[in-house]
């Protein structure tokens, strides 16, 4: 027998954040210095009390505990097709939403609906590592589109690297891991490229109901014909605080939906009926205390920018900032890939280093950390702020490689 | 450009289960002749009050609303452990277990781990049509391994079948659709023929609960070096009635274990944790109330047995019965797929057809249906048989294909 060619999951790489949590496994960590964990972006907090009652409640309703329909509760989609009908100011129908076990199950239905082995798509650098590990194991080529020195992806140079396998231009905004909010010019030149070349352009949205700006983001949904082009992702599990519940959402073109169909039937057969009940239930319910949230998040990103003179007068820099993330570049000589465990030991930090979501052959990865810093507070941040600085590593010098 | 290939969902067909609730949709029945619904291998009824009483407290422990490790919470691959080890009188240790989102995930994320673009899989016909969705999303060929008149594979058959692509022998026992469970000898002669071959047997249990031997199903457990060839499959759905929490397992070697997180982490980053919650407080306490659910679905597979005759009179055939299912031969000249929406007016029955377990070019699917019976009585089986003896519909004459 020949050697066996590599199955799906060995041609891609070990998942970042279990990889990161060995890192401080078996770990002790002084009571008067815990750990500060910026390392998973996810609300620590249970949801609110009104809400944990209704999930309780819903116990007793034998329909929380029966298989649904495949793309999702009907008065789910009908109340998250409310919801985006109003906050993009476009008209959302039910059989345009799909629910999902998650945001990551919502990319990974899609890309399965839209390309096959060998096709490419393209993902602006830094990326988020969960889409390169889906498109690896899909044999769907990961073609890194640089972004600026705003960490925003031009039209320009994505137009130059289309070719005839390109399906799809995928988007995060606010962006994971650069922490940026996209522009709506810049979200609509690429979505005018994506529609030149019959691509589709993915948004993945998950983290929207953090986002600085009043209002809509963009006004792609306005535009005519585009569910031809459009696919937008959605997560509820950090509006209200629902990571353990598995739910998420696409909004697209029906016919895609159908094909979408196919793929979460065989992988999931539902999203869990908990997680559904609950997200409608916050729909209807929590749009008051989610713009709470949003203060909250938001001021403590106020609180980086603040302290963060603290850390640039050691050489470091400050290259993103929004929703649950900081995009930041160190100054120190090693990689971050070793940095990262190291400051595990002598920080007492956990996070990820750019090497997680970078091309291997980028040298930019190792200059950078993400601070997915949704759960600190001020004072957290001074803490972290703090230990970073104290640290006396050797500097990258002149004759270093920048 | 070129016409694009076609994506991973347009390699396959539409998901029956869906498919067939789209046959009812908008028909009314009679109150005094409600549907009969056959279609789904389901419970419908809630869990029992006490677990749904655990579940409702578990609202008020933070950790059910966070995200959990990738393979599962740690109790309850050590509990699966346990069971597992004691139901087979073997060892399993809780790093031999990983926790899915389901079974249909636990096959899903098994197949990523072993099999890559253009590799080959047998599986015995009639199949698990989600098994075989999968495999054609995934570029993986479905290599139809023929059934002997038990509707048992053979490895003499399955021998000739196998090509340097061949990756796995894949086997659900107690069978879906089949309803046969397969005896020790047989799953001893795959597992050798795997084995020899440098193959995977996976073995879906699913259905495990409900089998009527008492007893461990097979000894496979007990063989020297059995995780480089054996994969075990299994749901919490049906033994605790937890279908809409969506958690299954997987058992098998730590390593392939590792590679499996791959796919979990990108696909579901956890399983739900009410779920996971859910299913070992069942463990933990419903060993005995499982044990009269498997009472009641034996008795329900007796009466189809007992009541058989009315249907055999006109010219029906039983071919397996077992779990949740029966697998009958019609009489008619009609193909079952034809036959299946027109149950549904005509009988207010619904009935998955055997076209949706078999290849398309294979005639016998157009022969047969499946009987999900789980959620029928002895009175409700009266029905169905009364209801379906009643049928006119022309006859396969001896000059038609049989």
């Amino acid at each position: 027998m020949t050697m066996p060619q590599p199955s799906r999951t060995q041609s891609t790489f070990t998942p970042p954040v279990p990889e990161a949590k060995r890192w401080i496994e078996g770990v002790s960590f002084p009571a008067d210095r815990p750990l500060v964990n910026v390392s998973q972006a996810a609300p620590v907090d249970p949801p609110p009390a009104a809400l944990r009652r209704a999930m309780a409640e819903a116990m007793e309703r034998p329909e929380t505990h029966l298989y649904g329909p495949v793309l999702g509760l009907p008065a789910l989609r009908e109340a998250l097709a409310r919801h985006w009908s109003a906050h993009y100011d476009a008209t959302v129908r039910a059989d345009n939403i799909a629910i999902t076990a998650g945001c990551n199950q919502a990319f990974a239905a899609t890309l399965a609906a839209i390309a096959g082995e060998g096709d490419e798509v393209l993902l602006p650098t830094p990326w988020y590592f969960n889409h390169k590990m889906w498109l690896d194991m899909q044999g769907v080529r990961s073609i890194p589109l640089p972004t600026d020195d705003r960490l925003l992806p031009r039209a320009e140079t994505a137009r130059a690297l289309i070719t005839e396998r390109t399906r799809a231009i995928v988007l995060v905004s606010p962006n994971n891991p650069g922490g940026v909010e996209y522009p709506a010019e810049t979200l609509a030149e690429l979505y005018d490229l994506a529609r030149q070349h019959g691509l589709k352009l993915i948004v993945d949205e998950t983290y929207k109901d953090f986002d600085s700006r009043s209002g809509a983001p963009h006004d792609l949904l306005s535009r005519e014909g585009h569910e031809e082009t459009l696919i937008q992702l959605y997560s509820f599990s950090k509006a209200y605080r629902l990571t353990g519940h598995r739910v998420g959402a696409i909004v697209a073109a029906p016919s895609l939906l159908q094909e979408i169909e196919k793929f979460q039937d065989t992988v999931a057969i539902c999203a869990p009926q908990l997680g559904q009940i609950a997200a409608l239930w916050g729909l209807e319910n929590l749009a008051q205390w989610v713009a709470g949230e949003r203060d909250e998040i938001l001021a403590r990103g106020r609180a980086i920018s603040e302290q963060f003179p603290k850390l640039a007068a050691k050489g470091w820099k400050l290259k993103g900032l929004g929703a649950y993330f900081a995009y930041v570049e160190h100054p120190f000589a090693e990689s971050s890939d070793v940095l990262g465990r190291r400051l595990v030991h002598e920080a007492g930090v956990l996070a990820l280093p750019g090497t997680m979501f970078m091309p291997e052959d980028d040298a930019d990865g190792a200059r950078h950390f993400r601070f997915a810093f949704a759960n600190l507070d001020a004072a957290g941040i001074t803490t972290l702020f703090d230990r970073l600085s104290a640290l006396d590593w050797p500097l990258a010098g002149a004759d270093a490689p920048a």
